[in-house]
């Protein structure tokens, strides 16, 4: 399918991606880039990457398929140094879980030769790490592919089949509805989950059971990764968390004011909603 | 350790109860009362009690321990009931989730030869209903019993020991400090959980990862059950939603104002916190 991937950034998203387009034998080569020495090591150690490097001109030189799987803070930094050292056809995505910034800057920064499709594979854990990485990883999860006007056809429909063959459900859609969409499914649980620790005092903490532990396992994710995906996804973010305060909020009257029959229809709307996902 | 234990309610918790009591040879006998003739065969099909009745009464007779398992809605009826038909000397404890109601209307009810103590098990799962139930249910969890001044102490010791012995960690406090610390732990990531799905629409809800499962799990539970619970410990419960409000909106403002040293800090406590949970 490829001849050669850079994946730049071998963490668990990046390393996973190289395990599986290994195992499925999706490209001639997979190169990693990494920062550090060590996480390169380890990414061949984990045969996640054929062979790595600390030097992004010489890891991207020749690609045909550039991966940018690294912390959401560097992602736009990254697209500009591939602008400048990538050869003229070459495709480039990224995995970041906000999209209207990071596509519009990739579209603004790349020349016209260089192909950009925004991607969002909905898995990872609160782990991070390439020790962490699986080949299995993307098997029934969902990958949200982001195209605009300026998208390729050709070329989208060839990382559509990526993300097919590495086990992912595909779904369509534009930047704006991506960021609107993983607000409510993703980063709001994520706020609550990190506002719900912050509420509950230490002593308190000792009490928790399997219910508090499964509600804040997300609140175990990277601080730095999380700040700056709220930043970034503010205007989605702040709209969902206004709508979960009034959810909230009429939870909170039902129960001042005893109105059962309406408590009541609220907890099992959402129970219903719940079981869907099983 | 007793001659009869009387378990009224056979679902997860007094099944649970049951296999665990009969495993480690706690009871000469275990029977079990319940509503209806399916609930009871089923106990018994699940060797979670020796034999069953759907007459309390009956049940009851002789037994020197009655646990009341029942759904939150019927203990106090369940208190009355034994009060009039239990055995002088008999000991009454119950597995509820909110104890300050529970436990005074018990020491209201309940003659001076009956000793009342209040158990809550901070065990169980979103699974309800006597086949999910499991002997090792309470093996490393957390039980917290809630004694006042009217509790005799031999009672307690004798309960601190069954609660033990099927492999719970006891904590001792007072009904109003146990209502305020599962209001925390346990209330608020409920309503939580539950607000959270009526936030999200159908739509999005497709887009759902292992981070939404997760942090909506509990939103599986039984909502008759928790609309009980959450009208019973309202004013607890309101306490500690007042402070995750007013948590949640600190990060809505780090955000809004762009303020990254503070929401970088927010994001670690929280972690520090949950990290300490594994």
């Amino acid at each position: 399918m490829f001849e050669k991937i850079a994946i730049i950034g071998v963490g668990l998203i990046g390393g996973s991606i190289g395990l599986a387009v290994r195992k499925n034998r999706l490209a001639a080569k997979v190169i990693g880039i990494g920062r550090r020495k060590v996480s390169i090591d380890r990414a061949i150690r984990r045969s996640a990457i054929d062979a790595g490097t600390l030097n992004l001109k010489q890891g991207i030189k020749g690609a045909d398929l550039i991966i940018i799987a690294t912390p959401v803070d560097k992602v736009e930094v990254k697209i500009a140094e591939v602008a400048k050292h990538a050869k003229e056809g070459v495709i480039v995505i990224d995995v970041n879980s906000t999209k209207q910034r990071i596509v519009s800057s990739a579209e603004r920064c790349l020349p016209k030769d260089m192909f950009f499709v925004g991607t969002h594979p909905i898995a990872g854990s609160e782990q991070a790490g390439v020790f962490s990485s699986d080949a299995e990883l993307f098997k029934g999860s969902i990958c949200i592919i982001t195209p605009t006007l300026r998208t390729d056809k050709k070329v989208l429909e060839k990382i559509k089949s990526l993300w097919k063959n590495i086990g992912a459900e595909v779904r369509i859609m534009s930047p704006k509805l991506h960021d609107d969409t993983v607000a409510a499914i993703s980063h709001l649980p994520h706020i609550l989950a990190y506002a719900l620790c912050n509420t509950v005092s230490s002593k308190e903490l000792k009490m928790a059971g399997t219910g508090f532990k499964d509600a804040t396992r997300i609140a175990r994710s990277n601080p730095r990764m999380w700040e700056e995906i709220f930043i970034q996804n503010q205007k989605s973010l702040l709209k969902s968390v206004t709508v979960f305060q009034k959810n909230l909020n009429a939870f909170k009257d039902d129960i001042i004011k005893n109105r059962r029959t309406s408590l009541s229809k609220r907890l099992i709307l959402a129970k219903r909603k719940r079981d869907v996902l099983g």
